[in-house]
């Protein structure tokens, strides 16, 4: 990854889907490329994909792969909720704000209920308001809740958040939900807390998830992950109806082999949250820059002055707004390098100074 | 592709799916894999593939990615037919058999008519009846004619016929549609008749096609192609809503740059056709075998009897039941060696002796 | 119903949906419009109403109010079968041919299978083909078996022909659908061999069927009953997304009231077919005109020469072709009168004599 | 309507549903009860009907009659604006708070976009933070603005304020939905400002609106009212795949007649809001009840001591909270008697006394 010219476009901080391919996922396409195997993950390749997944739970679980992160979502909710029941999510939520109506259509018509929570977080207390409607059978009936981990803030929930969380839901009937399309970067970082992935997902209550692939460096796959027995029932119909059941099904169960298996699906998360730290490490001492939340997973939300933000683009360096009229949103990955960051924080401290 | 070792199970004339990538897919792979470029076919290899696709077809097309031929189908059926309208398809039509309700789904209820045709193609006087029922709005009114090239029984439709079709399609306001899942096949078995594909595509009146990726080689990428102007509208919308639109969107165009820009595409479909061929031509000669169809792309249609499927089964030959309670389906691919149809066609020699 | 002056459109044998309130009907939208009541069917009507049905058929049921037969099918089969799974029906039925993809839009992608069988009726023999396709996940396993009681043909369904049919479905696993939209006609005719709907419903195995009031002689109401526990789970819920639940819903209750609470609904239904016999009895006696099949209910379905048929048209007797190129439809409801017949009759005796 | 014994329950002012048919209404049911007429709207009730609904919007229109509001609002909603779009509309308006996922589940995923705006009205200004995401492709961009006539909360936009909203609408390439599911309500009360019901639907911008017949005194019929020409393009195709197409139509189209022919939905509603005033008068001269909004239309939103409200609760008067957590609903309709009104503030001024 090397400096970008003057004036070219570096995409690195724009999003962790910028990079390419984790090199073991690149290998893992084409130790897989050799003779014939059945299709649509009757192979062993899939077979090996849905084992490593069980592990990283330490439980078993229904595995499935689809081809995008607005599809596991999407269609685990419509698993997880029927079309005449709303689904909870906080009002910054990824299912709200960027998948286009993804789940309102694959549910057949469920709601979306958006509500604020601080730090892009949700509580019980935030949830109780939904309940106070009362209008029967003329309003959406919530049906499921659904929760971001680490969240579009890149802050994270605690096992004992979802804990509570989940019990609410149970409480009044609600399948739960976790977006994990980051999961790699949760598991990274709480793993330093001393917490292994099954403390924060089905011990504390998750019925389904969905495991990111793509921005831990794969391509085309991310997997959808039933705890509750028997909530994954006629969901291969549901996947093949819907388009995503992959004929060459054993690239994609592939690369999940290359990036569990020896442990680099952590290893490159735990990279990637160092240098959103080390980053706003960096950003934090500069005058004019302000860290909206500390950043917990790989990314880093920042408040910065307009013209400074513009003077960064001039310098080739593309990020986006993304809080309000003045946080912008700087995301790292398996393929930022400490020189990235350190060239992108000096180029930050002049413009600022 | 060794012999499979007697009682192990071998996929390849299971389907032309089971084998793996073609080498210039994975080639492309790996060649893209370097820097950060923009998500979701911002990128330049997004816009060489497209460029690419257009000049398959010699003419400008809006040119999309989806993973899988169900998506692709139902998506393309769902943006030139609306919901309150059906769709005409041969009753052995893969939409029709074997995906599961997409298109019905995607369109928001369109009903698939299946029409009956002689050697799994349609012709105008196969479409008239429809227009007969006179039930006005209460029976869907037909919105589209699907087609597909070289069609499920391995047969091609000549320029003229699809021109024919497409004529009459026109005439009573339906918008065309191929399926080309295997589109590379028809494209090189024409051109061994002069014919390019655009003289039996957009130049004979096809709307819409899906250029199949996966049974030529690639992984997780089929094309969706538009030639009449504005039938693409908003379809980029449509694709996120489907859950279609992948973030990581150079590895599926660049997979399309590998196999299209050197032409490798359609020498592997010439490959794949040939071994049809020599298969069909071993098979005839076997008393107890008959060919259902003349193979003219890359599959091979035979009626066997049951006794010599089983015994072929037991050898580890894996191949599906397909026509009727005798006809069994036979594909091949680039992956497919003579030396793999000679061992074959043997050991069919052998248990039909 | 006078006769028609000559050339004056009569639609009194095109449908039974022609005619208007049943005279008990519309008495009763009268009897109930007094005072202030809760809406949505928290009414005393609307509670007749279900207990006037559940008497009807001897047993508790879970009873809904819909406006039309289109919505009481294609919302009963979304509950049954779901979205993934197929529908069974004779390739004549309602649901495949005269409701323009509703079943597909409201069950979110249900494949109708359309199948063959004599006299409109269908057999277990006529539904074992749909298992041999073995395409699993491909293919929408069948989910629901679809029958019309009488059917588009006006022919009956015996008690042990549905025990045999809903035998086979339970042993597939598929819910059972009954189609009564003149289950009124069927109930008459089978009261006259002994039997009570109930012998031809839920004790048969059917476990839900809509029951229609419009071609009883009601208007905007049709009702679904749900015998099979638990089956009607949230189906309250689906109505009101559907657009279905009706806010002065005592309307809709108070005409069921007036109706069943008196016998009229079997009174006005066994009229009907009583016309029908007498119509079908004038008409075989001519020369040129065929019986198609022998009524059962109030449907006549005969074959007549197409200058007959043009020379009944201009006298202004308003009727539909149905079967074929020479079948003829002439439905008889509450409001055909004996002379109505006769004139009928004696107009068709002219034009083929 | 007499005065509810002591503690037996009164629904009068629950909603403007509770009452029954309106004279004429149910007079026009009777009056078409007459011979045998064409199914589906192809009769003469029906044409007068439609022809009756352009005179009220002195313009030519293209006018469908469906059963329920939320079957109205949805439809007209999913023929506006395509799935991929969303739909603005006030946070408190019917469509987000009570047609359960209808909206949602006819368009195929349509977002509705809740935006919160002072008297349950919304402000161009208040649509402006909408275009401020700049999410392309992610988010689903408005296609659609819904208003609602009289609102929610019984308010009332000027001509002037929707010709600025459709203003804004058109400019950004929204279509423009009215729900009048109490248009005559609006009607009445605009018209004693000077304006026709064209001043403030079609010559300020609105593309289709609906026309409620229930709350106005009509039983399973609601006009949906296309102005833009070529906007119901197949919008019968829509019905009827909805389960919306009355066969008996001309009982929906003859009550249309019974009530606008002779102006007796202008009288109704006219006497609706005058109720609501004398109750608003009644009630602002009491201590404890708060008006939350002046009434201008036919109902009347009250903030009430919680014991209070029980004690009237307990004399048999029924109605909803609405607003917050004291506000209260009053709704008045066409068969409100002054005596009532009366009836009711003097409870009220005896339990808050």
């Amino acid at each position: 990854m090397g400096a970008p010219p003057a004036g070219t476009a570096n995409f690195l901080f724009a999003s962790d889907n910028t990079a390419g391919l984790a090199p073991e996922a690149l290998a893992a396409l084409g130790a897989a490329n050799g003779g014939t195997v059945p299709s649509y993950g009757d192979d062993e390749w899939s077979a090996r994909a849905r084992d490593a997944i069980g592990r990283v739970f330490e439980t078993e679980a229904d595995v499935f792969f689809v081809s995008t992160g607005t599809a596991a979502n999407a269609l685990a909710l419509a698993q997880a909720c029927p079309g005449h029941q709303s689904i909870l999510c906080h009002e910054c939520a990824h299912i709200e704000t960027d998948e286009a109506g993804a789940p309102e259509s694959f549910t057949g018509g469920s709601k979306l209920v958006a509500l604020p929570g601080p730090g892009c977080k949700l509580r019980p207390a935030d949830l109780d308001p939904v309940w106070r409607g009362g209008r029967g059978v003329h309003a959406q009936r919530p049906g499921a809740l659904s929760l971001t981990q680490p969240t579009e803030w890149g802050t994270l929930y605690a096992p004992d958040e979802i804990r509570a969380l989940a019990g609410w839901a149970r409480q009044h009937g609600l399948a739960v939900h976790l977006n994990g399309s980051r999961l790699a970067n949760a598991a990274a970082a709480l793993a330093d807390r001393g917490f292994a992935p099954a403390d924060w997902t089905w011990r504390a209550g998750i019925d389904v998830l969905c495991f990111g692939g793509t921005k831990n460096g794969l391509f085309a796959t991310e997997a959808v992950v039933f705890f509750r027995p028997g909530l994954a029932r006629d969901f291969a119909s549901r996947l093949k109806r819907a388009g995503q059941l992959a004929s060459k099904h054993r690239f994609a169960a592939a690369q999940w082999c290359g990036m569990l298996e020896g442990g680099a699906w952590l290893r490159h998360a735990a990279h990637a949250n160092a240098m959103a730290r080390r980053l706003a490490d960096a950003l934090r001492r500069l005058p004019g820059a302000r860290l909206i939340v500390e950043p917990e997973a790989n990314g880093v939300f920042v408040e910065l002055p307009r013209p400074a933000v513009e003077a960064l683009w001039a310098r080739g360096w593309k990020f986006h707004p993304f809080i309000g009229e003045k946080g912008y949103r700087l995301m790292c990955s398996w393929a930022t390098a400490p020189g990235d960051v350190d060239r992108f924080a000096g180029d930050a401290a002049a413009v600022l100074g």
